[in-house]
Parts: C-alpha cells; sequence; structure tokens
C-alpha cells in the first residue's frame, strides 16, 4: 500500500490550482454563540462540481501521462466522486467512464454526461456493480480512480486544510464528516506535518458509524449498506484512510438523524448557503460535545453542496 | 423632501461599518455561460439580518442624537425591514417599536423580538396599520424610520454600490430588484457619481408592476396589494425613490411568477446559496433581455436571504 507523502500533497496543490477554486471561509456570530466556540467553515459546497471530491479526481486525472491519457479514468459512483472525476476528465479532454446503478438519481446522471462522461449502468447491488465495472475496466483499459482508497485522491483531498490554516491560522481542531475517510485522511496528511497540534476530530451519523466503530476496536468494521440521511457517508474505511484514523485522528463523534437535519437547517437558515445533509454532521457534534469545542478555534469541513432540491430532509 | 447626497453616503459608511458585513461578491461559470455575460452578484443575503436593509435601519440609528436615543425608533413592516431597524437598534441599545400585522410569520415577530424589539399588532388591513402606527408613535415620541422614504435610509443603501465597484472594478451595468425603489436610489446615489456611465437596470415582478409603469408613465402609479412570490416586492415608488428611478434608472423590466422561481432555483442550485425570491428577479429579467447584457460585466444585487425553509416557492 502506497502512502502519500506530505510532498504528494503539495505537488497535488500545484497540479490543480487552474481547475479548483480556492473555496471560502465562512463565519456566523450564532453559531459561535450557540457553540460557545469559534468556528470556521471551509466552504467546499463552493467548490467546482459542487464538492471537495473535485480536488483528489483532479489530482489524479492530470497527473497521467503516456498512454493512459488515451485510455482515460474509470470509476463506479453514483455520487459527488463520479461528478468530480467526469469534470476534471473533461477539463483534461480524456475518457472517463462511471458505473451507475440504474436507480441513480437523473440529475447526477445528467451531470456526469453534462461533463463529458460515459455511463454504464449495473443494477443496484455491490455485486452488479463490480462485474459491470469489471467488464468496463477490461474493456477500456481505463485508470480506476477509487472515491478514497487512492493516494493521489488523499494528496488531493489534504489541499483542502493546507488552504483552511492559511485562511484562518491557526486552529485548535478541525472536524470533519467521515464516510470513507478521503477528506479526514487528506487532513490528517496535511495537518500532521504543517500543524500537528491541531486535534482532528471525525462526524459521522449514529445510522452509519461503522468508522467510530473501527475507531474504538482497533480494526476496520464494514457495515453493509447503512442508511442514513447523510448519503454520502453510507462507504466503509479502506486500508488507506484506516491507516491515517488509526494514526491521527483524536476521536469520532456521532450524530443521530435528527441532529444531522436540524444541523443542516440551522446552517442554511443563519449562514444562508445551500449545504448536502453530510456536511451537517460536523456541527451536529460540535453542538452535542460542547466541553470538547467550547472556547476553540474550530475548522469545519463543509464537505458539498449537491442536494435534491425537490426533496429536502424537512420536507414530507 | 431632502433628497440624500453622496456625501452623506459616506457618512453613512463610516458611520455602519461596524455593525455590518462587507459582503462577498461570488462569480458563476455556468450562470455566466447562460447568459453570454460576466455576472458579478453581490450578496447581501450574507448581510447582518440577512438583508441589505440593515444598511439604511443602521444609518438611521446611528445618526441619532440626544433625547431621540431615550425615545428610540419606530416603523411598521411585516420583512426584513423591520427585522434589521430592531438588530441596529439593538446594537445601539435604544428602544425599537415595531408595528406588524397579526398575521405576520411567527418566525418573523421572533427575530424582531431576539433582537430586542417591540412589537405592536395590528389588523392586516393599511387602515389599521396606519391607525396603530399613529398611536405608537405618539404614545413613544420614537422617531420613524420608513423602509425606503427616508433620506437617510436612501444614504444606507447607497453603501452596497459603494463596496461592489470596489470589489469588482469597473462594471457595465447593475441589476436590482426594485419594490419601494430603496435598493435602487442608493445604487443610483453612489454610482451617478463614482461611476455615471454604469447603467442600471431595476428588475420587478410582472404581477407588482407598478415601477415599470410609473416609469413608462412620467409618474408615480400606486398599486394595492400586489400578489407575487417576490414579497419583498410589492410595495410602490414614494417620492424620494421616484426621484432616483426617474433621473438615474435606464430602464426597468419584468418577470414573470415563474420565470423568478426557476431563477430562484437555479441560483440556489448552481451557487448553493439560500436567498429570497425578490433577490431572484434580476436574473430572471438578464435570462429574459439577453442582447441587453451579453459581453457586458454586469453587478446583480442579491438583495436578501429571509425565506421560509419550509415554504420554498416550488414546493407544492
Amino acid at each position: 500500500m502506497k502512502i502519500p507523502t506530505y510532498d504528494d500533497m503539495l505537488a497535488a496543490r500545484e497540479r490543480i490550482a487552474p481547475y479548483i477554486h480556492r473555496t471560502p471561509v465562512l463565519t456566523s456570530s450564532l453559531l459561535n454563540d450557540l457553540t460557545g466556540a469559534e468556528l470556521f467553515f471551509k466552504c467546499e459546497n463552493f467548490q467546482k462540481a459542487g464538492a471537495f471530491k473535485v480536488r483528489g479526481a483532479c489530482n489524479a486525472v492530470f497527473g497521467l501521462t503516456g498512454d493512459m491519457l488515451e485510455k482515460g479514468v474509470a470509476t463506479h459512483s453514483s455520487g459527488n466522486h463520479a461528478l468530480s472525476l467526469s469534470y476534471a476528465a473533461g477539463r483534461r479532454g480524456i475518457p472517463c467512464h462511471v458505473v451507475m446503478p440504474r436507480t441513480a438519481p437523473q440529475a447526477k446522471k445528467d451531470a456526469v454526461i453534462g461533463y463529458g462522461g460515459t455511463i454504464t449502468e449495473c443494477e443496484p447491488s455491490t455485486s452488479s456493480r463490480e462485474e459491470v465495472f469489471a467488464e468496463v475496466h477490461a474493456r477500456t483499459g481505463a485508470d480506476f480512480v477509487h472515491p478514497y482508497n487512492d493516494p493521489r485522491v488523499v494528496a488531493g483531498q489534504g489541499t483542502c486544510s493546507a488552504e483552511l490554516i492559511e485562511q484562518v491560522g491557526d486552529l485548535d481542531a478541525v472536524v470533519a464528516p467521515i464516510g470513507g475517510g478521503g477528506m479526514i485522511s487528506g487532513t490528517c496528511l496535511t495537518l500532521s506535518h504543517d500543524a500537528p497540534d491541531i486535534r482532528i476530530y471525525a462526524a459521522e451519523p449514529e445510522q452509519a458509524d461503522d468508522a467510530a466503530r473501527s475507531f474504538r476496536a482497533g480494526h476496520i468494521i464494514a457495515d453493509d449498506a447503512p442508511e442514513t440521511v447523510a448519503d454520502g457517508l453510507k462507504v466503509p474505511l479502506k486500508e488507506l484512510t484506516w491507516h491515517f484514523v488509526k494514526n491521527h485522528v483524536t476521536d469520532i463523534f456521532t450524530a443521530s438523524e435528527q441532529e444531522i437535519i436540524d444541523a443542516m437547517r440551522l446552517i442554511w437558515k443563519r449562514m444562508k448557503i445551500v449545504m448536502e445533509p453530510s456536511s451537517a454532521v460536523p456541527l451536529a457534534t460540535i453542538l452535542k460535545n460542547p466541553e470538547v469545542f467550547a472556547g476553540k478555534r474550530v475548522g469545519v469541513i463543509i464537505t458539498g453542496g449537491n442536494v435534491d432540491l425537490d426533496a429536502l430532509p424537512w420536507m414530507e
């Protein structure tokens, strides 16, 4: 297993700079009052393709050389990684093959196609996805870019917290959502070098708490198909992200579905930004653990903003 | 009628700076592609109290002297002006009396009370509002701060476009929504001095197009209680705002209810910001009049973000 280094993150930063936004950091005096902390929200919902995932995807795509440029990239995802990889490949003008369940939202499929990606549909099951992906991969010879268990992707995600600490200076803690662990791993990669005193906390839905249980158990526990409103956080850790979680994360906190939805509404209502349920899990856990965060300067990663405006979680 | 001067705007800027945000300007490559223009969105939805109105309210409140500080301020409004005046008065620690219809949304009443304002309820009719306001005004001796027909308010709103042109440099046009005309008047006040070549366009709902008809007729036409999803834009011009509209506005464009809702959704979906229907009217008119804006650098005022998340206009 190749572990990406701090220099890989620096190289990623230079490589992807022309294709991504340096996203703004927002603050809210009301949320500071509510939590007793000083919160700095890194707004990756304003990122290209609507999520931080474009950082890792661009790093993989723009690092390709030689005949891989003709073959392009491939992945399986029904979420932000599919959009991000398609965006990156489109910017470089190389093929992008995405295996998506036929049941994925039409809006997501349209976005992949809009960026120039090619979709091969599978049934909504792990076996079908793996079978169809193996066929696509063999047929195209494209480079498989895993959504998070890939050193190029983790190095790319690490550029987010490098920007954050440049923008706001010293912090006591950073809180990011954890699903597969790509964002948390990138955060660990960068901060363990640049600011090792900053504590890194991961935030996870109670209903998909496999990372929290892995953290307590000391080995990866993977759940099959958990259900949560935070739909970006259903996937399990893999060996690369487990490496970073195990070595650099201070703790993993969880929040209930209602706490996540309440935190999401609070952010929409008071900060006037559109963001995904997954991105609300950090604030939900901060509100729930005031003794950990009160009086501290805390970075909060708002990971993405791709939400279905017709199916907001507080609608019936 | 006292017409505020450019120096009044400069004084307002200094007076209100500690109490307001210098709001960010956002851009969207997708919206640029769609319109053929280069759009610069001045995001007053991120402003204190959620709307630009806090600029004028702070200018009035922090300009008070002597025994008026004990008597405080009063207004009638069920919208952003009520919140903004309460916020400003709360920051200065003076009384704020707001006459609101008893049918106003509880969330708005709660916000006024949260900022320290005192609400007196009236029936939802013009006659009741005037009667109740006259009683409150006589009893308290408070200074009446009209939502827009007040030179202090217009001078305050003018600070918004002063920031905008500092932030983005030269522009060919600015488009802002028009209801009573406070924002448009402030824009005219500032730009006619700082950048007289910038064309100023007002954007109005078709269903509340009294300003557009006034503009064509050459005198104020006031409609009684028009109905539109852009609920901040139902009020008519008054003599002070008519002065600026008549002398400095290039044209007034209108958009249908559906065009407004579509533009609002487009902004939420692609720019990931929460803003009010009123704030979507400029983009709706830009999309509708590409020949006016294509190839131009255009400032667009997003006037506010106070929207009921349980009653979004695309919900059934």
